[in-house]
């Protein structure tokens, strides 16, 4: 980063002393913006495409801008353009370099146009193509999921709620538990997709220009789907990079939980999936360890996430209309959102498929915790017993069993018959794991049949995604 | 509230001690859930209709399901119905005083759902109502504010950027800012409904029901597009809860950038409107005081807005599937956000359309700052002057203003010829606040003409909900 | 809540119409402050005498507002006082109706002061003693960990890192790890004390009074360490409150850890410990279940603390000075922390004694996992091994482990020896739980010894806590 | 950064497949806690030292540890260190290098201790370096502050609240207020450095070490006050960073209302002060902007800071005992942190004491919004109104000034004393300003007289730090 350049700065005209070398430095933003260069050069191209349509440029000026740009982007994606930070950010940087290249041509760039509305088109533009990164990684991730979950569709576990033992599920109805969180995030990411995608552009410095631009043209080149409605909105709202980071709030929540069960889930207490050493890390003292990192890690970035999210809500709240400093720091929390975000479910997309689930713990697992009282209710109910009545009835053979170690299906059919003289041989069908996830035989219910089913429908949904 | 019925909890044939009496209190929810018995008793009523239908609850029993919680409505809605702390929550409540009312149907209600997808049905079913409600106020304040930008699409004020003056806007652009943020608002509320609106009913504890239910037939009955895919899914997530708060953290992010404008227009410095007396409130000890209340409070309640958003963020992190107690902290949260919403925009429905513009003052404070120094450059330009050189001549102009006190419009031909000899006697018309408006005549930009057309595609826009 | 009674306001002077109905309601904070009336009333009594002392009350007129706000005392304790809306607020409910019982003295009160050093007055009188009330149960629940630690000093378990077991631990050291969050907690929690107990009493509207006050003798009569130094910041900063929910965050951060690993000790997987009953609740539907509720909701509770804490900072957010009223939203998020902090102290203060360790269980966890690894690592080093190479070493023969199934003391001899040569009989010492622990005989480390010198310091500490 | 360097893990003994390139990146921490090299070092160098005084390592290997980690830093101040992704962190790094340098002795270096306790060493070495260079530069902020109040003792402004005129101040009362908030966040900083100067080093992987280690000797050799209490604790907490966060949230917050007041100030309807040009910056498009960036930017800068609060408390909520992988993500937020309030204290400091008042436009606008109304209340008191009913007839009086477009200064004592027949021709003294700052003469009161006693209390107070 050159710092030495004293140039003199782009709006000088009416200053009569040079900035503060720290505020200079303070106030610059090119260190981090410049990752935008090849969105700010594609919204510069089609910038002056459509002066040259409106007369603004002639023939001669149009080709100097185009090849200039097209050797800043070349410098810029070989690493030698000379970034400086006396020039601000990325904008004025690139259009000093183009002076440079092509002469007075490139003074007439900016014609019609201000930083305030080519910096809301770049952001923009950048989002768009992280958006669509992100969704094909979301799909991969799905899509392993969903494998998994296929394959998984006959493995017993036990189902948690508050972490204690509730009823049998099998494993491939819960990794579509997680799919379905994926599913609605996915949802949420088009949305934001879908609204941001308005070109800012022709909006200027806050109210429009006194050029006869098209901002149709514009809008339709940078493959907007209109321009926006309003100058002063245009250059002043960043409210489609604060929705983008509450999808990403959501994702990584979602993701959070995800993680929290597969670190719960490898511990030697659970011990109910093992992951493959390549995703997991030792420790520099204790020579037994293999620690699962990548959910771990996963499950922190949360907090990373969230944070930016209330950061941008924090750098919005109560800020005059229309472009202020302040929203320079909008920047920053949004680019790490969106490298989090690639990087996590780029993590998972790779990790999941690769679990290697532990059937016979799981299954032994179930087998414990009274997981199947609920079926015994429901067979008592079956019996004409009302729902409540049998709830306290099987409340006290659980009571029983707690006492005695025995678990209900290890009870004798007398015993059982001491808290409810109806029960009959039968009852014994009812208590094992394969009958009780079986009977969950509705949509959205655990039943093998149920969650194949269910694959096949998610499956199609991430199928049919166009874009 | 009743806090001495001891009676016994409907779960607890297993337990063989008494619940602690702080333990009670401290775990209850019906304080805050109580408020969602409305949605309990459509819940239930749709979920006795079902079990009639699949044979689990005879004639007679589902007629008194339906005149009990009819009765129970009815006392609900009198303020009768005696709420107890030591049956923890809305759902136990009603099901208790069912069995009172009604006598062993009531008992069998319970039977193939769970306090779990009950309660993911009544969040949901509150929560749709709500956002209806909301939707129906944002319209009013949208109307209100199209309706006043129309009404001043020629009030000429000073547009800001970095609260200096920058270019002259009329207050009709300004104000359809407002409403451009509103719209998109609008949008991701509509985007939160139609995400929620699928029906949990069924899922049960977590891994569905033995009976043979019919879930299509309850979402159905409730309004619901469709069941949701996946039981444990159902009862575990919040999300759309989140997604609610995050919508309000925008809207409320949005108001507050609007209330600090109001605010500072209300300043003796700014003074660019009024606010009639009824929307201020005075001081206890200073006679002169006339604050402007409402728009200082919906600043301030930005944060609460973002505070429950962070809230619910945290609740959720990386809590294992499936239903935890921690979820119960999930409805004051969305409960005061609903609430608060509801309050904001309501008020700023009623008093933005009262706003009174000082157009005097408006005009003149547009007359200083060098609001017209970009007409100046522009104008160049057209004369042709490169940009980037026009804007050097103009920075030297301003700056001699500056030194002067004069305004461009202020100094004499001779004077601003002595920066660019091209200047010529026209140059006096593009400094004139009118014909600098009327000059950014282009799709979103401030000229009259464009915001008259603007404030009508935005009425369209309002008026062709479909609801 | 009254609402009908349309009195004037008391600062209605030069209002020409009367406040709106909704916006009464929506400005109105009475709803919520009226809990901080007995701290108004206090202040009101300093206020009072110290007028008196300066000759701006008479012996009478002192005398009926002290025998006034005695009733008025009484009449809110009883629940009989008659809140009104449309007085807006506690201070002006309670002036009005003192006013109402003394007729003219009553409007004396207010002289040289103002609603706004009025409230930042109240605000500190009513954290500061919900801050002692925090303290005391604070000490309650040290004291609780404390001593079970003590007992608990032999008993054997894993020590995890990455919840994968890591080196065995005494339980009493685990619980001493929880005690010295708290001690931490209770200290941030007396410098805010510390620093928020200075009187703003006197401040006036924002530039102090025209009366000769004495502001050192309210200062000392309501217990503060002095005035504060400047009137401005005086009614504008709500720091000590934030400072507050920062300490807050903090503490139930820890409460959410420790829950956290309540939950995964009482699950089946797990089986650490129990909880009593009368702790938990169980389940609607599942009639086995027995739910650790209270740890659940503690967990939960850190969002709600978190997001109180995020609302109160983007309240403060770019706020000009002095006071504006924006602020009237610092009250209900701070009532609501110290009422989530004080019920969670408590039922931890509760509970935690309450615990009863698996010990059997523990032990048997503490011998799987290779727990026993870093001290062969040690061992060799200790035989003149660098550690980094035994490190190497003793993970291959972990590897072997893996592979065989048999932990480091169930390997022969000779088997141990093929990784390492110098291996001798005496080994199997170290790869003892208690020879493990012993050996970690340091100020802090896990060594029984040292856990219980480790309890009686910090017993000291909590008992020599003056207050 | 290499990243070519495929050498063996240091931990790689039990791994059976190499980590995933992918993996590798994710969760290496070198890239961002290289910074942290040099307390890395200085920690080592008194590990080394200790471990010498225990008899683990001999003259020689002390010597050669000593020399090996001054090549190092050497190294690293000369950028020429080679930082190894596959090496994970900085720990590793340095310690793969050092047995480079020096064979089997930095082999021994680890003995003893483990990676958790040296990385919780490492960073509350290195942030409380930041506290003292943050403290610094707070000092000279203050003390800019306090000097530049001194000098405004006596220039008249008008104060506000709810910004609506209320009462005059003189604007060296207005600084003082700013220097009370940071005079509590200074006590607030030292109050954290205070509660993390413990050493942890010794607590080793979470449960101390079997050598006979002596924790005093590193605690003192590092300059902390005494090793911390508990090993489990000392790696698994980071409760000091979010106290710091916290503190640097309030810091922020404070900042960002001084710079809302600066942003408001600045602007052309207020223009209380102007910024020399060497702290502002201009426009793209717009040739007459001198914008307020500094202060912008401060306040969008509270927004970051608020998020990392956030994202810490986010990481810990619900973390097991004792380290987990998740608090990698500590040190990001911590570090962003530290270096954007260094930059903004020291911005403040380089800009404030610049400020250039413009004092007649100050005073004219105290003249304006009936500033003087209290101080005609309290003259009504004196002359025997009680204050409620004073209050009703200023504002009355107030009423008429606002039809009549007069202050209250400006009406004949006839019209004065149309509302009040006590009214006599000294009140005018008390309706200007002069009289109205001067009477506020007691401690905390706005008089100028106060206002210089204020500025020396305050500097005596900076002064009189030691550090």
């Amino acid at each position: 980063m050159s710092n030495k350049d004293q140039t003199s700065k782009l709006w000088g005209g009416r200053f009569s002393e040079a900035t503060d070398q720290f505020v200079q430095r303070f106030t610059a933003s090119v260190n981090f913006d410049q990752r935008m260069a090849p969105q700010d050069i594609q919204g510069s191209l089609a910038h002056a495409a459509m002066l040259h349509g409106i007369g603004v440029l002639n023939d001669q000026e149009l080709q100097d801008i185009e090849s200039g740009l097209a050797t800043i982007l070349d410098e810029v994606n070989a690493g030698t353009f000379a970034w400086s930070v006396a020039l601000e950010d990325v904008h004025m940087n690139i259009e000093a370099r183009l002076t440079e290249l092509i002469g007075v041509a490139g003074k007439k760039l900016h014609t019609g146009r201000s930083r305030n509305d080519q910096v809301a088109t770049d952001i923009r533009l950048y989002l768009r193509a992280a958006i669509d990164t992100i969704s094909l990684e979301i799909d991969r991730l799905q899509q392993g999921i969903i494998d998994l979950a296929e394959t998984q569709a006959d493995t017993l576990m036990p189902g948690f709620t508050h972490l204690q033992t509730a009823q049998p599920v099998v494993f491939g109805h819960h990794l579509l538990a997680w799919n379905e969180m994926l599913q609605r995030d996915y949802g949420r990411l088009q949305d934001c997709r879908s609204r941001l995608n308005q070109s800012p552009l022709g909006a200027a410095a806050l109210a429009g220009t006194t050029y006869p631009i098209d901002r149709e043209q514009t809008a339709a080149a940078l493959g907007f789907d209109k321009p926006t409605e309003n100058s002063l909105d245009s250059v002043s709202d960043r409210d489609f990079a604060i929705e983008f980071c509450s999808f990403a709030a959501l994702l990584l929540t979602h993701m959070s939980r995800i993680s929290e069960e597969l670190v719960l889930w490898t511990s030697a207490q659970f011990n109910f999936i093992e992951l493959p050493d390549r995703f997991c890390t030792g420790s520099s003292i204790m020579p037994q360890k293999k620690n699962p990192d990548v959910p771990e890690l996963v499950r922190g970035k949360v907090g990373r996430v969230n944070g930016h999210l209330v950061s941008l809500l924090t750098l919005m709240k109560s800020q005059p209309l229309a472009y202020n400093k302040d929203n320079q720091e909008d920047k920053e929390p949004l680019f790490d959102t969106i490298d989090t975000v690639l990087d996590c479910v780029r993590a998972f997309a790779d990790m999941i498929p690769a679990i290697i689930p532990q059937k016979d713990v799981m299954r032994e697992a179930a087998l414990r915790g009274f997981s199947t009282a609920t079926d015994l209710a429901d067979y008592l109910v079956r019996g004409g017993l009302p729902f409540r009545d049998a709830h306290e009835v099987v409340g006290m053979a659980v009571g029983h069993g707690v006492d005695t170690g025995l678990d209900l299906a290890e009870m004798t059919l007398e015993t059982l018959q001491g808290f409810c003289p109806d029960i009959r041989e039968d009852v014994f069908e009812v208590l094992t794991l394969e009958g009780s996830v079986a009977a969950r035989d509705h949509l959205g219910g655990t039943a093998p049949a149920q969650v194949r089913a269910a694959a096949e429908r998610a499956r199609e949904k991430v199928a049919s995604r166009s874009r």
